[in-house]
């Protein structure tokens, strides 16, 4: 028996999500059944980040257990011949019989990209939220400070969970301006990235992390008001979730000895 | 009587193509059908360029002609309420009544997108061509040296088409080379765009270059045969035509006083 670590991407749109769920295809029953038409075994993989509906990736993490005789780096190959073209394995590897890849401490990436223009861009609307009004970036990036480091975000978790401890540590929160095909005028838009590197993330906290940070580049907020949301430790004080198409799941790094 | 002039932005994956045509859905079509709806009169619209199917559009251009009182530069915001969300208009505004979109001397810009890594990126799959060899960006900058200025480009052009004179002029055509979300390692990939600016192009004149360029950076032409290419006049010499994903029809000025 063997265990296998896979790294998924996939366009979130046309998903209920990772995990399998009553209502509707979700990248992990995708992945699970691909797996077990291609090994003949039964399998259900594990994954690390359970992203909500709509959410991309890059670099998700998943593992299962296997009798297969394929060499683990192949594996990757051979799945994605039983995957739909929006969900792909980029890299398959061996690791120990008891690596989790919720249970090792790690670093994840996301990235929240927002569309920032006078008018909506067709080709990027599965990718980016669609904001029409002219951002303060440099509000946004004086909010995004008073977040970094170690707190308790229980101002930025949906209600709708169970977790108790709510701290964690935010290592960089920055915020990148892009223009776009065409040159960077206004009416050609521009592509604002809230980039986010943590130790972990609670329900939704980067969707509303994003949306409070969107308040503040309207005017809505002041940038020190940030401070006071967190401060308040109440989902009420934070701004709205975010739409889910934004979000990015980039990557997660494993930084135990014993997890790598 | 009013002509206006519509600025159109389309996500081209779900339709065949610009024009009306009896296989399948096209953007010409849903305008059509949009505007016929808003304004109560049976609208059909004369577009500037009649990208392929699968095709993607920033800036393509359009005019009709219409009694309605609506203020021309109300009528992208009415219209958008019609369209569904792939496609978007940027701009209405009226033009003379003998403005037309094609007989008016423009200068278009074309970007065709390659994502160049290991591993497909699923996110990115609708608007790029994915090319899993390492290309050389140089040898590509090379040979397109020779494409720019003023050339007979029969070479270019599919040979489906009954345009008799070829000779076009290409302004400028860079290759640009972009890093990616988490970085710029291999595995992570990178983004190649040809962006190419010129006075008129042939039927799947962009998309042959683009697929010409494909096999100078896997080495399979040197840069220096693409002047060969050019000076044969033959569809036969050139590389295979690059897929529709990867096209972007950018933008198109429009020059001469008169054609403002």
């Amino acid at each position: 028996m063997k265990r296998i670590r896979l790294i998924v991407a996939y366009d979130g749109t046309g998903y209920c999500g990772w995990q399998v769920q009553p209502n509707g295809i979700t990248v992990e029953e995708v992945i699970n059944r691909g797996l077990s038409r291609l090994l003949g075994e039964q399998i259900r993989i594990i994954g690390a980040s359970r992203t909500d509906s709509g959410v991309h990736a890059l670099g998700n993490v998943a593992v299962f257990d296997t009798n297969t005789r394929i060499p683990p780096k192949r594996i990757s190959y051979a799945l994605n011949q039983y995957l739909p073209e929006d969900i792909v394995i980029v890299r398959s590897e061996e690791v120990p019989a008891d690596w989790h890849p919720r249970y090792c401490s790690s670093v994840k990436t996301y990235e929240y990209h927002i569309f920032n223009a006078g008018v909506p861009d067709p080709t990027r609307r599965r990718n980016t939220a669609f904001v029409s009004y002219p951002l303060q970036v440099e509000d946004m990036r004086r909010g995004a400070e008073f977040l970094k480091g170690t707190h308790d975000f229980a101002s930025f978790c949906n209600i709708k969970t169970s977790v108790e401890d709510t701290v964690r540590t935010i290592y960089d929160l920055e915020i990148l301006v892009q223009g776009l095909p065409g040159g960077g005028d206004w009416e050609k838009g521009r592509e604002i990235t809230i980039r986010i590197r943590g130790n972990g993330f609670l329900y939704n906290m980067v969707r509303i992390i994003a949306g409070t940070l969107l308040r503040v580049g309207r005017g809505y907020y002041t940038p020190e008001q940030v401070k006071e949301i967190l401060e308040a430790k109440s989902r009420q004080a934070a701004g709205v979730t975010a739409p889910p198409q934004g979000l990015l799941l980039v990557g997660i790094e494993y930084r135990d000895a014993a997890c790598l």
